[in-house]
């Protein structure tokens, strides 16, 4: 690509995106990981898809586990995500401490989200240096209808554009 | 899915997405539509992807022409998405009366877009009711970088769920 990167960046920054905790799980082994790029993807069925560096250990356990949560967190209390941007720590039903059950998919839920949802992974389609998981909602709740979701202009946080040092 | 509809709407509903004109064109046919199915899918090439519903005018042009952009909008200028909402009238190098040109691929690039993206369509992925289109970056530009990009969350409108009367 000859685009200037230092455009592409500023360009793709100002997409607004989501920022979201995705659960992920493969036997025993639980995860969360902050993401920014979600979407739904279709109504009947209802997919939602998520899009995942595939260095990351959730690239690994979506595939492994066949599921996804997305977790969305009230806009107003913005500091996990800075905690969730690495491996989480699992111990006795938390996530970084954070309470965690599951539902339909086994894919962690966070008892904090505001809403949440279930997906079990119908595909998984490689762009380049992430996956777009597409997963079918069989499970979805909300725990406070008032609250707004957390996106990423909540936070100082930058998300997209070409790779950079740590940053992907 | 045996999952209740309402809650169904309430949950997707509350995803933070974007809103942009993504324009479309084959041949001396144009078109742009308001979306907010949005997001970037790879880093290195810098993909980003619009989920379109298969029925639109935008799905054909697509298919058809190779490529779509990306037209983000001021969040203080909102009212252009409801006239996007239908198939555009296209006269004298303009789209509903706003100012459009060509770049790199021929899509239909806004003057008034506050950012826009360019992108060659590498590939389509149909979900059910939509499909998403993957386009490499091949062109981009900002006209304003102080301005805010517009999301879903700066108009009533809503988009997303379970199909509806008229609302897909």
């Amino acid at each position: 690509m000859d685009l200037d990167a230092d455009l592409v960046n500023r360009v793709t920054w100002k997409i607004p995106n989501a920022l979201a905790l995705v659960g992920s799980r493969s036997g025993e082994e639980w995860n969360a990981m902050t993401t920014s790029w979600i979407t739904q993807l279709s109504m009947d069925p209802v997919i939602i898809g998520v899009a995942v560096d595939n260095t990351a250990v959730t690239h690994r356990l979506i595939s492994e586990g066949g599921s996804f949560s997305v977790n969305l967190w009230d806009a107003t209390d913005t500091k996990v995500f800075v905690k969730f941007s690495k491996p989480a720590r699992h111990e006795e039903g938390t996530l970084n401490g954070r309470e965690v059950r599951e539902e339909a998919t086994g894919a962690p839920i966070f008892a904090e989200a505001i809403a949440w949802l279930d997906c079990e992974l119908r595909s998984s389609t490689d762009f380049g240096t992430h996956t777009l998981f597409a997963g079918e909602l069989v499970a979805a709740g909300i725990h406070d209808d008032d609250a707004r979701a957390a996106a990423m202009s909540d936070t100082r946080m930058k998300y997209g554009g070409v790779p950079r040092g740590g940053h992907r």
